[in-house]
């Protein structure tokens, strides 16, 4: 298995190559706790607040604590069970929950939140440890 | 990068070793497909109905479609975005929409959802594509 620096290693070195996907290929650990937010924007059908968001997200990609993270929008659904409702998805994957805190704190995050707050109109949050 | 036969074989690989977590360490490629299931239980308060729950995800995780998987439980939380009302948490992960697509109609998805429908009383998923 890989190790923590090992993994943070290569985070780095896909940041440095500047990669321009919202996920990084990555060995994950065999334990993750999920931090899963859903946003709905003020201007869901302004492309440039959607594009705004997503571009902070990046930046927030960058915080030491998260494994593995993924951007996204809705594939849209006509199955009734479907939300699509929502207009960028963010999960954030990490060791554990303390970790999960220390990112709520991090710099990085507060500037995410101070810069890209006035964007969204409401947050759903799901923190999933998982099963064992 | 892995090429997906090499990644499907690492998944029965950790399979065929009776792995007992939710999520086998794997190495993810560059773009993913998220499929994320939220299930309230009939009965939230009986561990057995949760159990019995996770016990057919376990078994639906073997999809060959699927690329990682992640079986969990809430973390308790205090604020307010965060919903922590849920039973249990499912997230897939495809390479795109065609292959959640052929999931649906798997022949174990099919049965995963004939033995373990009745277990609950809600859901939510979220399909999510990757942000370009």
């Amino acid at each position: 298995m890989m190790t923590r620096r090992t993994i943070l290693g290569a985070a780095g070195a896909a940041a440095a190559a500047g990669s321009a996907t919202g996920a990084q290929a990555r060995t994950l650990p065999d334990r993750l706790f999920l931090h899963h937010v859903y946003f709905w924007l003020k201007a869901p059908k302004d492309p440039g607040a959607r594009d705004a968001l997503i571009a902070g997200l990046r930046k927030l990609a960058m915080a030491s604590d998260i494994i593995w993270s993924h951007i996204g929008v809705p594939s849209p659904s006509a199955r009734g069970v479907v939300d699509d409702s929502y207009s960028v998805s963010w999960l954030a994957t990490f060791s554990d929950r303390a970790a999960e805190e220390r990112y709520q704190v991090d710099p990085i995050h507060l500037k995410f939140v101070e810069e890209c707050a006035a964007l969204w109109e409401r947050v759903v949050v799901y923190d999933t440890e998982q099963a064992d």
